[in-house]
């Protein structure tokens, strides 16, 4: 098609608001708008990529025998009352009422409808093992939107769901979509996306990975071993920490008036946050309070917390009459009414500093065994540079930041059980079917791969999911003989079944130029006066893997050439199935 | 695929609730399930049709120099208060509040939020004309949904709206979707379709078509002529009824003690309801009274009157304070304060019978231009069998009944105007563009197709929108020698790229040929011992077009040309670009 005829806006200005390049670069393109915090229209080539990832994920999808169905958007809260979820998701789940007062909700995720759908379906052993999955609009109310498309509140995702008849069966399954996803990645030009170790959260059930872009500017932490490979989310990755060996010192009160932080410890006390034991106060959904210790060097993993409590928790807020003292925490002096948790990283520690109890006093000379001997120790802290890894056990963690592109589950029966789907196995009894669940959200993976592959003029778009695959530029559309020059490689390219948006606007070269650039085309063709005057007409690379000048005549079959190429790289980097 | 790994039930009762036949058979069929009063999952088979019907709209969509985008489900309220729909609309507009309060509805129509994509870039005469759509869900409260997917609450549409700097452009534009339109409907295999003249309705804008599918089920009235071919909907269509010349007599009143109604006058009278004067009492919005008075043969046009009076009105709930008497109002008693219409069919009209202004009173010989002599007339009544068409003038116009399946609107400037985008015209000076509007419900028009295209057994699929192509069954696949020629033969036509739903489950042929007929796939084609033993396979069309035995070894080709066949049939219907 003509560029001239596109609907949307270029511009040269970075947007205010935009901490990531590839919102910046998606808003200054024309592929998208804001209606409002955290939901987009798309323009033609957005809509045109997404179409292309639609259609690798529908491919893979299908490969792995799944089935392509559609739930609702709008569904009954009553569907999710069966669940548990209605009550268990907070403000995410968008609750209303329909016009007869009837309770809803928007699906943010659709493993109730997925239950609803093969209730009757899935009631003999014989049908099983099956998937379905559908791509569909999401509905997510995200207390801060943010990073363009990477976080959003409206959201087109495909969700897959797959039905068993044992854990052993979709362990195997699970496998495949592993592989599938992976081929996915690929394929959209995104072979550098890591699968991790991840926590399972709001979704239930027991193994869950996550495909992850590493990038500085993701959301989520990721442990990475640089020694056997080993990655988890830092929520999920098991903190085992290096202890140095101390001698044992008497249990020793000191004054430390003002000193109330860690960092504010150690320049007081002229030691380091690994002798240090750091209290974090919290508050149970009963009102109860909880203390977490743990070694000052390291952090909290609500996550962590979270999944061993079976319920979210607040920050304390420590009254008069807690009998707590913030920033003077000690796990000797703890009210009778106070629960407690000891973090893995205090076990055997020896001569730490912790908490008097009261204002202004700290304890030195704390032994763990000694003076504390809890019962038990729990896995609470977040992974950190240094950890030891929990496969190789050497101390290789890294921690990296990474965009989660998607995630796959293994549900257990937490839906089935709930929502009291059951088959008949071969020998008749009644058994529930276990669950697996696999989602990618297609314009936050459109945004990630114009993260992974860009330069400061714009998005360089993989040949498999551009929203066309040649960009060809008629400079000096007033030269009525380059004109004409230009339109018959034009047609010759679209009888060729290449997509091709055609520039031919009467403008400098310069913004014909940039605005290629923004568009992100693969492969550019120039045609010009002075190269008409060679009898060629230039190619170029988006990603600037070739240049080069062809003769006109022959620039169609070199092009397709060219693209054939390019697509060859993509496909290098697909694993086979 | 394999049937047996279809998911989704087939059955051969008829569910209860199913008025539409359509309905029933894609129950029956495993097409669909109902999540929610009006909302629907679909499974495999339902999603490829409206895939393909998809596909089909697209096209056609682009080859009118449509740009496929994306408009949100959820919108802010506030762009519905700019276009003053976010009153004006009842309670289908589903209106919520997100988590922090901001009042948000969910999309029925995008007009308003097309306007928002482009505001800025139709700031320029030279971008104009553009049109842009989407294939979005759509959400509408409907108070009775029914029919299964032919009025639900949440549905697929697509929708397409045109931006340009003239009325005439527009019209230009309009008929270029007309045609499109038209091409859509045959191409899906629905030629039959009519374009029928139509209320604006809650759209606004002047002149719109409706595309129906006459059908005796259909929900919408359509006055079409027998002699010149016009056609429109009752609520749009001119009504002009023939008057019988009469006498002039007397003014008498009559004591009618119970007659309350036309008919039980016509009864007491020995008179026709076209010699019978009737009154409509209604309410505005401000409470106050208004009276339509009509021939007693015609009904009462609720869009007509809409349209006239620019707002909603309701029956009006005759108290003692009202002055006026249900059954027995009049045109000359009518209380000061009472606003009152006269239908056209009473223009000129003599000797009628009407209310007496009081219980059990009526008069006759009410003479319409002697006793009465309004200033005006208007067109307020439904046309019926029997009007005088507008267009020819004779009294041809027969009432069908239709379901609508797509609909096209010339908006004006009505968002454009209250949504204040404006571009600078060739001169320098602000004009708003005028706008077009063209919708297609994916899913109402594939539950059409089925209500078309059908027999007692099941759908029978046009092979442009049908599932598969082929239903390749093996009769008695207990048998190893015909299990191996169906598998061969499934292998062979999957190789030629032609999509087969294979059925080689070990059941009764009843069983596997009732299933072929609920899954309405154009092609069957028949492996079975007795077959074999002659060599042959046997191939027949669900539209009963044909049925052949080929030889096994020829099978897949022959199918590829019966496939041609019914593709040209199709195709010789659809009309040229």
């Amino acid at each position: 098609m003509k560029l001239e005829k596109l609907v949307g806006d270029r511009f040269r200005e970075r947007p205010a608001d935009c901490a990531l390049d590839s919102h910046a670069l998606m808003l200054r393109g024309g592929y998208m708008k804001a209606v409002t915090a955290g939901i987009y229209s798309q323009y033609l080539p957005l809509r045109r990529i997404c179409r292309k990832i639609e259609e690798i994920i529908r491919q893979e999808m299908d490969a792995i025998d799944g089935q392509e169905v559609q739930f609702p958007v709008a569904l009954p809260a009553s569907l999710w009352e069966e669940s548990g979820r209605y009550q268990s998701v907070g403000d995410e789940l968008l609750r209303f009422s329909d016009r007869n007062g009837t309770p809803m909700v928007l699906g943010m995720t659709h493993e109730e409808a997925a239950v609803q759908l093969v209730r009757e379906y899935g009631k003999s052993y014989v049908r099983y093992p099956f998937m379905i999955y559908q791509i569909q609009t999401k509905f997510r109310d995200e207390g801060r939107p943010r990073g363009g498309l990477i976080r959003v509140r409206e959201f087109t995702m495909k969700d897959a769901y797959s039905f068993h008849t044992s854990q052993q069966d979709l362990e195997q399954y699970y496998s495949r979509c592993y592989r599938a996803y992976e081929r996915i990645f690929a394929r959209v030009g995104l072979p550098q996306v890591v699968a991790v170790a991840s926590d399972s959260g709001m979704m239930g059930g027991s193994l869950s990975h996550e495909y992850m872009l590493l990038t500085p500017v993701g959301e989520d932490s990721i442990a990475i071993c640089g020694d056997c490979g080993f990655r988890a989310n830092v929520e999920a990755a098991e903190t085992i920490v290096s202890h140095t060996a101390g001698e044992e010192r008497p249990l020793t009160p000191v004054q430390t008036p003002g000193v109330g932080t860690i960092d504010e410890l150690c320049a007081f006390s002229g030691t380091t946050p690994d002798k240090t034991c750091k209290a974090v106060a919290l508050e149970k959904a009963d009102g109860g309070l909880l203390v977490i210790f743990l070694r000052g060097d390291l952090e909290l993993s609500e996550a962590k917390l979270t999944a061993l409590l079976g319920q979210e928790v607040r920050p304390a807020a420590l009254g008069s009459g807690s009998g707590l003292t913030a920033g003077f925490i000690g796990p000797l002096q703890l009210p009778e009414d106070c629960a407690v948790l000891f973090d893995r990283s205090l076990e055997g520690e020896t001569d730490l500093i912790c908490g008097g109890g009261k204002e202004d006093l700290h304890c030195t000379g704390l032994s763990m065994h000694r003076d504390v001997h809890p019962d038990r120790y729990h896995d609470l802290a977040k992974a950190r540079d240094g950890c030891i890894c929990p496969r190789c056990s050497r101390p290789s963690i890294r921690i990296s930041r990474g965009i989660e592109v998607g995630n796959i589950f293994q549900l257990g029966d937490k839906y089935t059980r709930s929502m009291g789907i059951q088959y008949l196995d071969g020998d008749g009894k009644l058994q529930y079917p276990v669950m697996g669940c696999y989602g990618i959200g297609i314009g936050r993976l459109a945004a990630s791969i114009c993260e992974a592959s860009r330069d400061e003029y714009g998005p360089i778009w993989p040949v498999t999911v551009a929203p066309w695959q040649v960009h060809l530029c008629c400079v000096r559309a007033d030269d009525p003989e380059t004109h004409r020059a230009a339109d018959t490689l034009y047609h010759t390219l679209q009888q060729a079944g290449i997509e091709v948006i055609y520039d031919d606007r009467d403008v400098r070269a310069g913004v014909m130029f940039s605005d290629a650039d923004l568009l992100g085309v693969p492969v550019r063709a120039v045609v010009s006066p002075r190269n008409l005057q060679q009898g060629v007409c230039e190619l170029s690379a988006r990603n600037r893997s070739f240049s080069e000048k062809v003769p006109l005549a022959g620039a169609a079959e070199r092009i397709s050439q060219l693209l054939e190429r390019l697509k060859a790289e993509v496909n290098r980097q697909v694993p086979e199935r």
